[in-house]
């Protein structure tokens, strides 16, 4: 995994650079939104949604890095604004997020709730900066008339109340409840972290242009790794080592959560991600040869320890 | 008047009916968010960003209704998510708006919160519902190639940094200073209650097919009445009647808050009023015959007394 780990890396630089080109100055009077949401987006994570949709888009065979470039900034901008509405005090109310102090704590909860507002409005207003390098793009087919409007659907549908949006609501709807179905819980993994994934998976394929039928199978990788990633969190609360998760384990437990492992039991839980994983893995090799290290990238999602 | 009243209260009806044929049903594990967000639309109002969109493209020639009612509807959704996160504990916590309850203290502030975020991002999914009827257009001229991206375009800019979202930071920064610059409040002005404004005019003018000379005199004159919306807001806070108004007379004053009239004076608030209107009328006369109720509509507008 050391190669795995070093390739990580460079990805991870290449797409900072192609976001952080996207970033809004900070000027003008203005500037203190500018500044929060600045601050959201550089506190750093893998990046891991730019980079499906990058690798998803190279895989189809795009090369032009102009037209993914915007949606992969947009995507970022979409993830974390979702992260510092989440960490508001009327939501989670946390202090931290990977070990800094989080939008809110540094500049109030009002500037965090319009820093938030500010990022999910400028990813559009920074996706739709990828339509010059689109425009002379060829039509894919009848369904897919215009591949930058459709990219924009996906963004848009799969970020909002039938996407993410709609995954938080019913998570917040589920606090303190045991009578959670296996449904209404595989709903909000689907949704609440899986849409992203699915979403930018897809965009990166639309935009080097793959055609329906691959974009469902894409669409299902990207599903079986969001739920996969939901269940493995649920396990690693339960039997995960603190010194290398970095938070307390049993904290599910401790709130009486319903999580995958309490409704269906540890094994049939690890059994479910192996099966998630497996059968991601096999339709990535249906979409595109050379998928090494996506792969890989996918495994190390899957599989992690923390 | 009367005659303007009978016409705006049809109007009105007219708007209703459309930017209701897109709003979400209220069903599925995601049903709560989908429901404060009705509540938060349908709370009322004038419908007056809409509307300036529909009179404008109904200026400049548009006909297909089709066409403009989701940008119509998105613009809504766009003030909408601006009011509900505005009356947030964390912003203005405000518990009543137009003599109703406000969401969050319907639904919770956290609800609220993603309730105003679920609007912001079906607005953008309700926008490009306006494509298949956009696609077929004729390209305008160099500039605007597509005038349903450019729509787009507008709707993102004015709405985010660039925008409201830049003029409701600037308002909040004001807060509690002295030292406000006259450049610096009108900062405010053009941005947080004129970017909106604004951008429903040049939509309408945009999608019915205006060119970029009158796009700029479409903008400008969104921008005069913002900005004189605004001043006449302050003057009425001095010199309004309370009864008429609705609430007390005095607040700015109270809270010693840097206005139009503190900076320049009472007479010179009145007089600038005036121009604004003035120029925009002009504007207007330029911009397209047959005018009659959009005249009256921007006039009621500014001169309002309440």
């Amino acid at each position: 995994m050391s190669e795995f780990n070093d390739t990580l890396k460079t990805k991870v630089s290449e797409c900072e650079g192609l976001i952080n080109s996207f970033l809004p100055k900070e000027e003008g009077y203005q500037k203190k939104v500018i500044e929060a949401m600045n601050y959201s987006i550089m506190a750093g994570g893998k990046r891991l949604r730019p980079m499906l949709m990058l690798e998803f888009y190279r895989l189809l065979g795009g090369r032009d890095e102009k037209v993914i470039a915007p949606f992969m900034a947009a995507m970022e901008m979409i993830h974390t604004y979702s992260l510092v509405h989440d960490d508001l005090p009327a939501m989670d109310n946390d202090e931290y997020r990977r070990g800094r102090k989080t939008t809110h704590i540094v500049y109030g909860p009002g500037m965090a709730t319009l820093a938030g507002d500010g990022l999910l409005n400028y990813a559009f207003e920074t996706a739709l900066k990828a339509y010059p390098y689109c425009k002379n793009l060829p039509e894919l087919d009848d369904e897919i008339e215009d591949r930058f409007v459709y990219a924009l659907h996906i963004l848009s549908s799969k970020a909002g109340i039938y996407g993410m949006v709609g995954g938080q609501c019913a998570d917040i709807e589920c606090e303190g409840r045991q009578d959670i179905t296996s449904h209404e819980l595989l709903f909000i993994h689907e949704n609440k972290t899986g849409a992203l994934i699915e979403a930018s998976m897809m965009i990166g394929a639309v935009l080097s242009g793959a055609d329906k039928e691959k974009l469902s199978m894409i669409e299902k990788i990207g599903s079986n790794v969001g739920i996969a990633f939901q269940i493995q969190d649920d396990i690693l609360d339960v039997e995960g080592d603190e010194s290398v998760i970095g938070k307390p384990v049993g904290s599910d437990e401790k709130n009486e959560k319903v999580t995958y492992v309490t409704l269906h039991g540890m094994e049939a839980s690890k059994q479910e991600v192996k099966r998630l994983s497996k059968e991601a893995e096999s339709l990535l090799e249906k979409v595109g040869e050379d998928n090494k290290f996506l792969s890989e990238l996918i495994e190390y999602l899957i599989s992690r320890n923390k």
